[in-house]
């Protein structure tokens, strides 16, 4: 029996990105898609609980149904579980974002939040985003190890019901020089506000920034999707800082 | 000098929870309020880069300054930052929310987000949540721990630039117990969606659920709440499974 896979996105139904990954899906098995209809970067783990959510049939066919949504990709993820196959799909896939989501873009990323959506159903899961914000990106370079590691998965499980957010470089003439297994690197947005005033003199802000890596190691997704590698980072859900419980522990809370 | 204090929330400006906190701030230092104009509760860690962020002027006075914000708590914390401190303040403080944020709350939380900010940029920061949803939650018995914690956290810093998730249990008549420096604890939400339709027979869904506590340990923040205690976790930003790293690095992915 072929296995169910559950597709979806943070830049919306039509982004190039999901249709390439969509296709390459299709190859590997029955596959559900419940996108946001339209572009939820920056939305982060947001979930939708004040307002109605819609689904709204695009596509159906033999091993194949297509869904968008007016919510997150984090409600995608539970409408497609709870509402659609009324049962957990083998493997959630999210992406291809375009743009990469390294080190802790993993918190801003609404791909990466359906991916830990399923870390937390203990459905494996599996991010794919590439390093080109470009709507009309270049994914080809992608499709080799997009399946490899969608096969390896679907063969093998994930450890411990974690998830892996994985990067690509974008596409460069040299060819990716192969796959490296790493760690989430340190690294921050160091913000800029850009001041206007609206035609009632009134201020407001657009927020933008830098990227800042201040990473000085090799082992870490940053890293690796500098020199041309792919970064596969296993992800699991405990931020607790476990070094850090008996030195707190040794605080006074009674003054 | 007094060290400068930086509050948000994300139940909005006018919640009993930061009016609460507020008053307490005051007692330590000077205080800067940047909160959501409304609610925005599970917006997670969503920041606004496709739409401007306003700045509304509530009250300015001596060692005070409040503000709302039309934007998420993440939003006011790097607003708060780059353009009405132009510095880092010397500690963050998000909440008091009201309901818990224990275990994988912290990634639906904009609470927890607005916290996450503060450790991006090694600032230190604090998540204060009871575990009361009312809006006219009781928080008398927090003034005490909470004025001592951040004491604490005023005086020695966090270790590895890391941040603290504070959850208190709802009043109870017996008083607190104590405090417990714990984990994250394995849980997660078991969402239900309520089907209706709408006066022109389209169906919509509303997103709900439970909440289902998987973890028997009795080292974990769930544990500490519901045994009346409050329950501290360091929190860092690292998402690695470390542990997968070898076992995924096994994989061929070359086929």
């Amino acid at each position: 029996m072929k296995p169910v896979i559950l597709i979806t996105n943070d830049d919306g139904i039509s982004a190039k990105g999901i249709r390439y990954l969509i296709q390459l899906m299709c190859q590997l098995g029955e596959v559900v898609v419940i996108a946001p209809d339209k572009p939820q970067s920056g939305m982060g783990h947001a979930v939708t609980f004040s307002n109605p959510l819609r689904l709204n049939l695009i596509s159906s066919g033999p091993n194949y149904l297509e869904y968008s949504c007016n919510g997150t990709p984090a409600d995608c993820v539970k409408l497609g579980q709870k509402v659609v196959l009324k049962q957990k799909p083998d493997l959630i896939v999210s992406g291809i974002n375009h743009g990469s989501n390294t080190s802790v873009n993993i918190l801003y990323s609404g791909t990466m939040a359906a991916v830990l959506e399923g870390a937390m159903e203990s459905i494996p899961a599996i991010g794919f985003s590439v390093n080109d914000y470009s709507p009309i990106a270049d994914f080809d370079h992608t499709e080799k190890y997009i399946l490899s590691i969608t096969r390896n998965v679907l063969q093998n499980g994930l450890p411990h019901n974690g998830c892996l957010n994985v990067n690509f470089p974008a596409r460069q003439a040299e060819g990716i020089k192969g796959v490296k297994v790493v760690r989430q690197g340190r690294a921050y947005w160091d913000e800029t506000f850009e001041e206007r005033k609206d035609p009632r003199h009134r201020k407001y802000y657009w927020l933008s920034g830098e990227f800042r890596n201040i990473d000085s190691g090799t082992d870490n997704d940053e890293w690796a999707i500098a020199n041309n590698y792919i970064a596969i980072v296993p992800i699991q859900l405990d931020m607790t800082d476990y070094a850090a419980i008996k030195k707190i522990s040794e605080w006074n809370f009674n003054d």
